[in-house]
C-alpha cells in the first residue's frame, strides 16, 4: 500500500534520529534549560534574521496554538481566524477550552483577505455595543493554509500593517511552514515572516522531527511568564533537550529546507501527472498537499493501492481528495501511484 | 424625548412592584428556598402544562444562557446556534469563557432551518476526524429571535425531532418569550414550547420584572447539581424570593400575557404607520421589535425626538433601524412618533 | 419564630424601597449608563475621600469576587486568601471555574497575618521552581471576616505595604463592610479602606438593598475593559439603574452607616445577654455575627423558637452556633430571644 | 560533575532507543491508531491482570493529570489531594485552569490517611450548605508520593473502599510507579493497583522512555469521549506510535521493572552510606528519591562535585536535601559521591 494520507506517518529524519542517538545518554537539566535548546534558539533566530527575540519549543501544533493564544489574549478577547482555520475546525475546541472565542472571517482559498479584517475591525470599533461583544485580540493565519495555499509577501505586509494599526498581534501557524518556504511559487522567506508576523511557529512534526514546534516571538514581552503558561497547558517537556537537539539538527546545514524541497518536488510530480491525465485541481496548491477532483469510481479503484483523504463528504459523481507528500515520500511510491492513474 | 431603544427602560410593572413592596419585610430563607419561589415554580409548571419538571430562577439572560449551556454540555461539546444568536454575538464570550464553542449555523431571518441542523449533524458524524472537532451537544434557538421573528409550531416540532434523534437537547432562549406568545401571527403556545423544548427560559426582565428569568426544564436530571452550578456562575441571588414574588405576580391573573399584548398592539400600530408612509420593513417581525429601512436624513430628523437603534453600520442612503415597544410603552408616545413621521 | 440565621432575610430598607418605587417608571438607558448610577458613583467616591477612581455596581458577592479576581489576575496567577475565606469555602468553586487557584494562608480568627503573607512571598520568589507554581497575583481579605472579626488600621497598613512591595493588589471583600465600619471597637474608616485597599466592594445585599455590591477601584487601569468582563460573567444588570438608585439612597443622609449601627446594637445586646448567662463566645466578634458555644440540649430548646446556624458539625456536648442581626432586626425579637435563654 | 537532581536527565533506555530507530521509517496512521499502540495497550493490560479496560498514552505527567481530572470531574466538582500533591504545588495551576479546585487534605509523609478522607466526606455531605461548596469528585494520590514514600496494600484498599462507597473514583499518579513497584519494602504489585485504583498512570518519562505516560482505566466508560478531550488538552501526539513503541519495549522482557530495580539499588547504596556516616534521613523513603538532613557547610562542599536539590528554603544550620537515582544512574557515580561524603 502506498501512503499519501498525511505528512506525519514516519518517525524523524535519519539525521535527526542520529543526533538523538548520539546525545541520548548525555545528562542535562530538564525543561529546556540545556545547551542544545539554547543553541537551537540561537540558530533559529539567526535564520530569521533576528538579533533579539525568543524561541519556545513545544510539542505539537494544537498545543502551541492553544498556549500562545491563551498567552496573548486578555480575558475579554478572542482570536480572528478564517472559518477554515485549524483552530476553528480541528482542535477539538482547545481555544474555547481556555476561554476564548474564535471569531471567524471568510476564507478565500484558505486565506484571509486584508479587506475583510479591516472591515471587521472598523465595524467592531464603531459599534456602540462592542463592550458586549468579544474583542478581536489577535489575528491567526496559517501558512501554508489548511488547503496548501500561500500568502504573498504583499498580502502578509498588508495584514501586518492592519494589525499593527489596531494593536493586535499577527500570529502565523507554521505547522507546514517548511513546505511554504520551499515552494517554487513563493516570494516569502523566513526572514520576511519574522518581520511581518509578531509571533509564529516553525513546524517540526511534519518536517523531520519526531515531534516539536518552535515558537518564535520577536518581542518576548508579548508573552510574559510564558514558561508558567506552557507548564499550565501541560506543554512543558521534562526532557526539553530532545526538542533542542532536533531543531539544532534541522537548522544546521540547511536540512530543514532541503528535506522540504524534496516533498515539494514529489507533490509537483504528482500534480503534473493528475493534471495531464485530465483531473482538475480542486485547489491550486503550490505545497505538499495536493487536492484533485476525481470520479468516485476512480477513488474506489485507487483505494486498493493507496491511502489518501476524502476532502469532505462524498459527492454524487466526483469528489475532492487530498494527497500529501513529505520529506519521507519515496519517489518510487509516487511513480507507482502515477502509473496506476 | 420618546424612547424606543429597548424593552428594559423602566423598572417593574406596577403590580409586580406592589407585591415586592407588600412582601418587603417578610423574613424568608435565602437562595430560593422560600414559599414564593415554590409557588412561582408551581404556577409556571401549570401554565406550561407540565406535571413534573423544575423551574430555576436566575437574574439575567446572558447569565442564564451561560449557566444552562455549561450545565448541559460535556467538556468536548459545543452549542449549535444561528450566526446571529445572542450567545454568539452579544454576550461578550460568556459561553466560551466557560469553555464551550458556539458552533454557528446559517440564519434565515434570525431562525435556524431544520435542514441545516440535519445536514450539520450528518456531516459531523460521518466525518472520520470528528473526534478532533467540537461535538454538537445542544441546539440553541431564540424565540422571538434577535430580529423579532417567530418559529411556527411545525418548525419547532421538526427541530425537536432532529434533536431527539441525535440525543441533543433543544434549548430556547425566551428573553422576549411573552412577545412571541402574544403575537397574533403565531400558532405556538407556552404548552407547545414545553413539549418541544427540553429546556427554555421565560424572560422577566423585558416583560414586567425588575430582573429575572425563569428556566424551565422538563427532565430535571438534565441539569444535575444545577444549584451548585448556578452558585459557581455567580447567579444565585441571596434574596431569592424576590424572583419568586415577581414571577408569582406575572403568572397570576394572566398578567404576563396581558402586558405583552399591549406591547404587540403598540408595535403593530407603529408598523402600520411606517408602512403606510412608504417605508419598507427591513425584517417582517410580528413581535415587539420592529425594523425599518429609513433614509439617513429622516434618521437624523427622528433622532431629535426619539431614541432608537441603528441596525448595523450606517449605509449610503438609507439604513435599517430598530424601534422597540414594551409592556410600558405609552400609546401617546407611539402617536407622537407617528405624527412626526 | 425568631430569625437570626442571616442578614439577608428581608427585602430592602424602606427608604431604598421607596426610591425604587418613585423612580420605577422613569426611562433610562440600560447597563448602568444612567444618571442614578453616575450619581451613586460620585457619592461613594466622596464618602471614600477619593478624587478619582471608579465604581462598578454588581449584583452579588460571589459574582463580584469572581469577576474582580478574574479581571485582575494574569492566567498564571492565583489569589492569596485565608483558608476560611468565602472564596475558598463557599463560592462553589467560582474562582477556579474562571481558571484561577485560591492559594490558602493560615487564618487567625478569620484574618490573615502580614507575616504569613511575607513569608509566603519570600519563599515563593526564592524557590527555583516557582515557574512551575501558581504565582501570587493578589491578596484577598474580608472585612469583617467570615467570623465577624475586624482588621485594625495598622494591620491593614501592613498588608498594604507588603502587597505594594510585591506589586500585587490588595482586595477587600466588603460583603458586610457596613457592620465593620459601624462597630464600636474599630479604628478603620471607609477612607482608610480606600487608602489601603487597591480594590474593595461595599456590600449592599446585607445592608439595606434588595441586592447589589459597589466595587471601588482607586486606579481604574487595574481593571481594563472591565465592563466586557462583567458582561462575560453574566453580571451586567440590564436595568442597571436599579443598582444606582439603591446605592444613591444608601449613601445619602448617612443611611448606610445608620442602619448598620442598629444591627451592631442588637448584636451587642445579644452578646451581653449570652455572656451574662454564662455562655462562652466562640469567637469574639465586634460585628453583627455572634458566635457562642452552647450545650446541645439548649440548642434543641432554642430551635423551637428561633432560627440560627450551627457553626460546623455537632459536637459531643456543646456546639458553636451563629446568631446574625441586621439593619432589619427588631429589638422585640432580640428581647424575646434573650428572655428564652 | 555527578548528577543526582532528577530522574529525567538522560534520554531513553538504549533498548527503547533501539526500537525507535528500528521502527523509524515505518509508516503508520497518526494519533495512536497504529499496531504498536494497540500492542502496548495489550501488554500493559496483561501486566495489570485486566481482561478489559483501556490504556491511553499521553506525553507528560502534568498533562495526564490535567486531562484525566478534567475528564472525570463534573463542573461543580473538585479533586481531593494531599496538600503536598504535585497537582497542588507544581503544575502551575493546570487543574484550576481547566476549572476545577484542588481540595487539600493533610499529608502524612506525603500520603493521605483514609480517616482524613472519611472525615472530609462525612462533614461535606452533612453540611447543609454543601451546594455552595466544591463537591469532592475524585481522590488523587501519588505512589510513590512526591517524597518517595509508598502506600501499603491495606492503605490502598481502605482508600478504595471509602471512595467506592462515596462514588468517587480513586486516581493514582504513577509518574514514578516503577520505583514503587521495584522497592523491596512494598507489598503492592501492579495488579493490586489495577484492582484498587479506578484510574492510574504508569510513568514512562522517569523510567526509560523519552517521554510518555500510560493511563490505565479499568472501566472505560469513566472517560467518555476521552480522545476528544486529549486533543482539546493539546495532548494528542501526531506520531502516536512513538508512545506505543516505547511502552511496547518497556513491557517486554520485564524491562520496566528491571531497570527500576537498578535505580532502587543505587538509592539504597546511597542511603546506607549517608546513614552510616551519621546523617539523618529527612524522610524514610524506600524508593529512588532520598532525603537527608545535612549541615549547610557540607552542602556547599558537595555542590562542587554533585548536583542535587535543596528541599525547601535553606535553614539555619542544616537543611534537607534530595538525591535522586534512576535507571540510568551509574554505580561508579554513586561510589564517587559516597567517597566524598
Amino acid at each position: 500500500m502506498l501512503h499519501f494520507d498525511s505528512d506525519y506517518m514516519e518517525g524523524a529524519h535519519p539525521a535527526v534520529m542520529q543526533r538523538l542517538l548520539e546525545t541520548n545518554l548525555e545528562q542535562s537539566p530538564g525543561y529546556g534549560c540545556d545547551t542544545h535548546t539554547k543553541n537551537a534558539e540561537r540558530l533559529i533566530l539567526n535564520h530569521c534574521g533576528l538579533d533579539s527575540g525568543k524561541v519556545y519549543f513545544l510539542i505539537g501544533g494544537t498545543q502551541t496554538n492553544a498556549t500562545v493564544i491563551d498567552g496573548v489574549l486578555a480575558r475579554h478577547e478572542g482570536v480572528l481566524a478564517a472559518e477554515t482555520a485549524h483552530i476553528n475546525v480541528h482542535e477539538a475546541g482547545a481555544i474555547e477550552a481556555s476561554g476564548h472565542k474564535v471569531i471567524t472571517l471568510p476564507q478565500h482559498d484558505g486565506k484571509i483577505d486584508a479587506n475583510d479584517v479591516k472591515r471587521f475591525l472598523d465595524n467592531f470599533f464603531s459599534d456602540e455595543t462592542h463592550e458586549h461583544m468579544v474583542a478581536p485580540g489577535m489575528l491567526y493565519i496559517s501558512h501554508p493554509t489548511e488547503t496548501g495555499t500561500l500568502y504573498s509577501l504583499d498580502e502578509l505586509k498588508n495584514l501586518h500593517e492592519i494589525c499593527t494599526k489596531a494593536h493586535i498581534p499577527l500570529y502565523m501557524d507554521g505547522a507546514r511552514l517548511s513546505y511554504g518556504l520551499a515552494a517554487s511559487d513563493t516570494d516569502v522567506t523566513l526572514k520576511d515572516i519574522a518581520q511581518t508576523c509578531d509571533l509564529f511557529y516553525i513546524g517540526g512534526t511534519k518536517t523531520g522531527t519526531l515531534f516539536g514546534e518552535a515558537l518564535v516571538v520577536r518581542q518576548p514581552e508579548m508573552l510574559p511568564h510564558f514558561t508558567s503558561l506552557v507548564k499550565q497547558h501541560g506543554a512543558l517537556l521534562a526532557k526539553g533537550r530532545l526538542l533542542g537537539v532536533q531543531f539544532e539538527t534541522l537548522f544546521s546545514d540547511g536540512l530543514y529546507l532541503r528535506i522540504a524541497r524534496h516533498a515539494i518536488e514529489m507533490a509537483m510530480k504528482l500534480k503534473r501527472a493528475f493534471i495531464e491525465i485530465g483531473y482538475k485541481a480542486y485547489i491550486d496548491s503550490p505545497t505538499n498537499q495536493q487536492f484533485f477532483i476525481i470520479p468516485n469510481e476512480k477513488i474506489n479503484e485507487l483505494k486498493n493501492i493507496a491511502t489518501f483523504e476524502l476532502w469532505g463528504p462524498i459527492r454524487e459523481k466526483e469528489t475532492p481528495v487530498r494527497f500529501v507528500t513529505s520529506w519521507a515520500t519515496k519517489e518510487c511510491d509516487v511513480d507507482s501511484l502515477i502509473s496506476q492513474l
